[in-house]
């Protein structure tokens, strides 16, 4: 259950510069390379001689050559060439619309007629010298919506990564969500609490005291079909929080973008965009290290939570105000499948 | 195929002193851990919030506090509390009767109603400061009844433990069954016999030649709905044999507590008591040693076993006179199992 | 889908010498083992007793004793004796005609009435001094006839063994096929090319220059059920190829003896059979050490195309001219299961 005409990160850019890489996306199997011109290209992924898989085989000059027998695919899916044959009648495969944006490769698993540039995110952090990003991949047996609710009810963070990024205030507060449109968003101030361990190293790399009375913020934004950027970070109590100026605060944007596999297993794409000594790489690979670390705990609990529901789909779970997130997320998820089958 | 109103091994006690315990018992995925009395409990494990398993939460004051968004559980399955939200409307998880005795947890899986701790078999042993017990547990991917047959049929110890407690007089001898109400008990005697390696190292280790002639014992009994102990020993040859006096001879009790997991799985708990020399620990943690070596010889057979059973269902066994006290053992297992689904 | 009145390689001969071997042939649990004058034997791999895999269980004086309790079972099936039973009104289990001959243990796992050792293909080289033969097996997850096709177009030589014994000119000569009855021959010539890799070695193995130019050869001979037996190698360049006086060739012959194990699993018994030095152990393990690693190379590819395949069974798969051998291959084998079916 995801929307198909949609763009989803397929990978990293680097994923491909060496060899073409079979992933599936949205239950399609596709195998990614780069064209002619370096372009990032997506084909399905099966040999039309014999049906193996051409993510096996070699990019020569820009064309993917089949690994078994050699037959040579073109970056639109036609067959453009095979040893001894005459490859004219030759089936094609699916081509998949791709775009390289933003250090992603995007893929839009759907209606190539519908793949439209303009619908992909505007991610603009990544395109500001004045910030710099760091993060990685991981594979996750569960289904996305599980991914998004983790993401948009950030109370978890008390009690999954409590030696972290977790600590007490996390449930004093409600958070507040609105839906604007497509877009879901929901925040949560703590004023006047200590920063939890991430954050005070945090702190500490941009200069500031990592052991003051700061003010915290969480403003979760789910976009379809399954991103949640959050803006987050830790001011200097009293100072305006968010709106704080620069010398005093520490922030950025966790980057979540998530790419179903199948019903029940993702590729999670994570990191973190950060507006403070983005020249430090140091500082990018500690974060980046730290960041792995805690999205790995989300592992365990999201793999066990879906078998959990695999046993027993049909009984009822509670929504409460912490989870209208992710309500509401859902809910803009079901209008676009809906629409999407309806036409 | 199991009687689910019965009591069952759940886990050994200091499996739940640290930590909720999530074990799947007769198919009911169950939690265990610690209430506010350091009593054992047992819950579903579910949490009614998001439907993550609450075994990977944590016991706070007695309460187990789910590892997700911490919902407080009480010990009967209802929830006592969760930060920010009025819990009053929220839906309970099952709980399961359970009791702490005779250095075992024990959980009754079916209708909590008739739950009767009278119901638990006697284990003088496990009180009686003159015998000590050591033990193990192994998970076992095969039917609980294969192990039931198995413990019921010491011939095969010829075969599978040739190395340690098997000897060839040990299907000279046809074992006799008797069946009196729901115990099934089957008796093989050698009299006149070199011991085996295990017993004639547990003669010296009692302070006897293991050298020596002796008349062995085995009686198997079994208890609904799936225990079997084993009364076994040698005595110094014309002696009495299990009659003889307490300084002639070496025996114990083999301890044989199987919790079914699945249709074809289970959880062997495994053990022996001895009456002698009850305060050498070097004794006990020796014997643990050896018999849990013995013991998982029969684990590559049973699941073997299973497969075959498995692979073709149909087809019929032989039931000989040495398997006599298995198939007594499942009678009453279906006519419980019947009586069950009557009610 | 194979044919199951047929010979099949069940095992190397070495594989039964110590205890008996458990292996599955086109679907049927078989235990192989050696009966009273050390001749092997195929029986259904369960006993009648308990159902155990008579396969973990001991040959003594000929007889198979199961390992869980004793029961000895005949080289025809029938129990011939159990320990403290009379076994004269115990089921058989079923026996399968074995033979063993060229090096192989063979077995036929159809209707036993049918199977005639002259049936057995005929394997001159493995009787003949002045040959050697090396070889191995393989598991391998994938349909048999994947592996034929693989082997009945060696164009995919120059893609999956690039570095051993691909070569450019492989796809640049479109193979001969020819249909004598059952047999059926792709023949493919190369004159006037460099030795790659592997046969350059051989080359030097025989005292030949392993740089000099030579015509090379490939003769792939395939025959019901599932061998291919391949005519391969290089005559320096001039001397008649495949006709060239011994002196200036290195040749031999690939053997592929493939064995079902289920519909999409096989036991693969690769080697190479060769006329030159036949008495050097040292260059049969050596050529048996680089063969082994070049077969390796098909194993990751009919596993990933056998993976597409099945998650899209009715995808039409085209056959050109270089699959003319395993087209015509399916062909019989698609006539011999018919001829089965229909008797």
């Amino acid at each position: 259950m995801f929307p198909k005409n949609a763009w989803y990160v397929a990978c990293m850019p680097q994923e491909i510069d060496e060899k073409p890489l079979g992933r599936r996306v949205c239950g399609e199997p596709i195998v990614f390379f780069r064209g002619p011109e370096n372009q990032a290209v997506g084909l399905e992924d099966w040999c039309p001689h014999r049906g193996a898989p051409l993510s096996l085989g070699q990019v020569v000059e820009g064309k993917l050559v089949c690994g078994y027998h050699g037959l040579e695919m073109g970056c639109e899916g036609k067959v453009v060439a095979m040893p001894g044959q005459r490859v004219r009648g030759f089936p094609s495969v699916r081509s998949y619309p791709v775009i390289e944006r933003y250090g992603f490769v995007w893929v839009w698993p759907g209606d190539a007629a519908k793949a439209d540039p303009a619908l992909l995110p505007h991610l603009a952090w990544a395109e500001d010298p004045a910030w710099a990003y760091g993060g990685g991949m991981y594979h996750v047996k569960c289904d996305y919506r599980l991914m998004i609710d983790n993401l948009m009810d950030l109370t978890h963070e008390k009690y999954v990564h409590a030696t972290s990024i977790g600590q007490k205030e996390l449930d004093e507060v409600v958070p507040q969500t609105v839906t604007e449109g497509d877009l879901v968003i929901t925040k949560r101030e703590m004023p006047g609490v200590k920063a939890p361990p991430f954050w005070a190293t945090a702190m500490r790399g941009n200069g500031l005291d990592g052991e003051a009375t700061v003010d915290r913020w969480q403003r979760c934004r789910f976009m379809p079909p399954s991103s949640v950027m959050i803006d987050v970070g830790v001011a200097l109590a009293g100072q305006g929080g968010f709106d704080a100026p620069a010398p005093a605060k520490t922030s950025g944007i966790v980057v979540d973008l998530i790419t179903p596999e199948t019903e029940t297993s993702i590729w999670y794409f994570w990191g973190l965009a950060r507006n403070f000594r983005p020249e430090d790489k140091a500082l990018t690979a500690s974060i980046r290290e730290a960041q792995g670390k805690v999205f790995l705990e989300d592992l365990e609990m999201l793999e066990a939570q879906q078998r959990n529901l695999s046993a027993q789909p049909e009984r009822k779970l509670l929504s409460l105000n912490t989870d209208l997130g992710g309500v509401q997320a859902r809910r803009i998820i079901e209008r676009l499948v809906a629409q999407e089958q309806a036409s």
